[in-house]
């Protein structure tokens, strides 16, 4: 499947909230609160970060988006943290793998050194494989960091890599 | 030494903000801009946390201060996260310790289940030691994920307790 992946614009927020919205329902892999508004959805998914992407199939269906931002404030924000979602209809064939890839492209062209996950819930099994693959590494385990709506308290990975030489 | 630790109060900023000023400062242990204005450090201290706290020597000299705040948004707010400044001339005298079971005490308070520090400076040796008397574990380690104003970039340990038997 081709893709083309572009910084998000006012007019991807329908389509986008669309696909974010069941994601953070479910409650599954995202920490923010599962009823979460329309508003603060936007806010946190566009607003607050560095900068967000969206893919798009080359019919202009929604495949996925991802934001970049500082994980830490001054001192700290050469690492970048991102938070990435597939569009259901679109999981299973190697979207997460292309935006982990993109982003850190972008990440480096933002100016950041390194990438940081704080909490990728340990049962999202897909996840975790996927950004090893694209060269992340568990750096840490937190014990019941997560209150999966199903599965109850679950452990969270912390995942880095850092992107440049020295 | 003994020591009064409670909630913070308005006539408490002065005091605390003499104190904490020369830490970010010096940028060897917070991320934040070293050149934070009082307001933002006012609002990052006492202001946006869940609750901070205060330490008095018995003759009123401040001693040392910790803020308490959740670590992650809905699913993940069981786990706190906590940052500590002790008043330079009352170093090397257990404040930190102090305020660490302290801290613990009063996130179990407040709900919280968990502890976790996000960013603990590698060269802070001091810092290191005491969280781990006090209890907290060395779950992982961020490579180069600090700008140490002395020493260029230098890790940083995530460190966690789970606060409560199950």
């Amino acid at each position: 499947m081709e893709l083309a992946i572009q910084r998000f614009c006012n007019e991807d927020w329908p389509d986008l909230w669309t696909m974010i919205k069941p994601v953070f329902r479910e409650g599954e892999t995202y920490p923010c609160d599962p009823q979460i508004s329309e508003t603060n959805a936007r806010a946190y998914w566009v607003e607050t970060p560095r900068a967000t992407y969206v893919a798009r199939t080359l019919d202009g269906e929604i495949a996925g988006s991802y934001y970049v931002r500082p994980n830490q404030p001054t001192l700290g924000d050469h690492v970048c943290n991102c938070g990435y979602i597939v569009a259901e209809e679109r999981r299973g064939q190697g979207v997460a793998s292309r935006l982990c890839l993109h982003s850190q492209a972008q990440a480096l062209s933002h100016g950041f050194s390194g990438m940081q996950y704080n909490l990728v819930i340990a049962s999202n099994d897909t996840a975790v494989r996927v950004w090893q693959k694209a060269g992340l590494e568990i750096i840490g385990t937190i014990p019941k960091a997560f209150r999966h709506k199903k599965l109850g308290l679950v452990d969270a990975h912390i995942m880095y890599k850092w992107l440049i030489d020295n």
